[in-house]
């Protein structure tokens, strides 16, 4: 597409001594995701890999769960003032025995009409959502396996990162192997570009993977990770408390402060090997 | 409220050796916006300044502009399981005279019926829904006065901060007094927080103003300094191409990578003062 950075003028300031350069961006553009022609959410994101963040937000909120339940995904006719295709709306076709989701679903994970809006409303809507446990997945993986993703993030993602402003999301095998990396303005995005495509693929769901992202673990990652199935998630910062509650209730492997061959494991740690074990 | 951080256990690997110990987290905790008893939207934030939080929002989106705008804020009664109010509900009261925003609300800068989905649509709906230029906001800035900014930032962040996992918004006066800072897991919240505060204490439009924000600067953060009258929005980190360009349409100053006594100027540079001019 061509979209993904954008070159602008800077002035660059050094201990007071300016002086005038361009400099590489990360693009941001809107992007609509509709299913079945009905308008469902924006996301603002940089362009690319957009049927992977399509696809990959509606495995995240619990509508497709396998590759047949995607008829097509497709870029809708919308028009700019130019008159050219703005690249800017996805259209999701659903198979049609897969239940349309109502315009508010992106409030399905924090609030349940049972009990007052608050953290365990959230987390019991996790679960009851999720196709799939991640709590038995039998992956087991070496700290030294662990401590050595964020350089190989790193280095997948200098081929495209010169801006210095993309959050980054990496799939990985349980021996370290990069099987799938996306790059985006919103870490969100990135990991549901990494779980589309794994659906596009019929990977669905990610057994005895690992997901490392930039960035902080939130509340979102940890539940976009339980919906595509993936039991263990790393991010190079620190993780909210209700990603470690969230974590412990469905039995995913959360680790964070991933980085100088260092790490924290908040939950289900018995999944992670060290020397003294 | 005591709800900022929270302890947990964790495993501490080091060189593949464990040890375990306790760590504290940031709290995230879904909160649900009324406005006049009308369910707006949910966001995930650290609690604490929620009054901030709710007021500031419904400023971002162009629907409050002044203290007189505002009744009151005030908790719902919601419950969770154990009857205890959650405290994650806030309604926000609007004067008479205010129109009620409709529930499609959180989409409106992102797209207009009038063409195609696109960066440019984006643009166009701040500027028209703005109550105030920043264009013409007379104010200068030393480049020496903005380098100081991240440590001071850093520095009202500590009390706060033991987590590791919060981000900041620090809004400072043109010779650099902090004026006011708030943490939020998410850094569009803790922007709402800062604004909400200067709203319920009549301040706005934030004239001659600088806010600073950790991380990355954003399309949603322009956006939301535009809101507020803001003239100058620094990062720590990265700015996106459409932040670049919401800031040039609106005349706001937008600083990037502030950190280490550097420091890049992407739009209205004329405001920052440097050693040769």
């Amino acid at each position: 597409m061509g979209r993904v950075t954008a070159r602008r003028p800077v002035l660059r300031i050094r201990d007071g001594k300016p002086s005038r350069r361009p400099d590489t961006l990360a693009v941001e553009e809107p992007m609509e995701i509709r299913v079945n022609e009905r308008s469902l959410t924006v996301t603002m994101r940089t362009p690319g890999d957009d049927f992977d963040l399509a696809v990959g937000f509606l495995v995240s909120e619990g509508v497709l769960h396998s590759a047949d339940d995607l008829v097509t995904a497709r870029y809708c006719a919308g028009t700019a003032a130019d008159g050219l295709n703005t690249y800017n709306l996805v259209d999701v076709d659903l198979a049609d025995d897969v239940p349309v989701p109502d315009t508010s679903l992106e409030r399905n994970f924090y609030t349940t009409s049972s009990c007052g809006l608050c953290g365990k409303a959230s987390l019991d809507a996790v679960r009851t959502t999720a196709a799939w446990s991640v709590a038995d997945d039998p992956m087991r993986v070496g700290a030294e396996v662990l401590a050595a993703l964020p350089d190989r993030l790193r280095d997948a993602q200098k081929i495209f990162d010169k801006t210095g402003g993309l959050h980054a999301a990496g799939l990985f095998s349980a021996d370290g192997q990069l099987l799938c990396v996306r790059e985006d303005v919103g870490r969100h995005n990135a990991v549901d570009k990494v779980i589309g495509h794994a659906l596009r693929n019929d990977l669905l769901p990610l057994r005895e993977t690992i997901l490392m992202v930039s960035g902080r673990a939130s509340f979102e990652l940890v539940q976009k990770a339980v919906m595509a199935g993936i039991p263990l998630l790393a991010a190079v910062s620190a993780p909210s408390s209700l990603a470690v509650d969230l974590a412990d209730e469905n039995g995913l492997t959360l680790v964070g402060f991933l980085r100088d061959h260092s790490m924290n494991v908040y939950a289900r740690a018995d999944r992670v090997g060290t020397v003294s074990r």
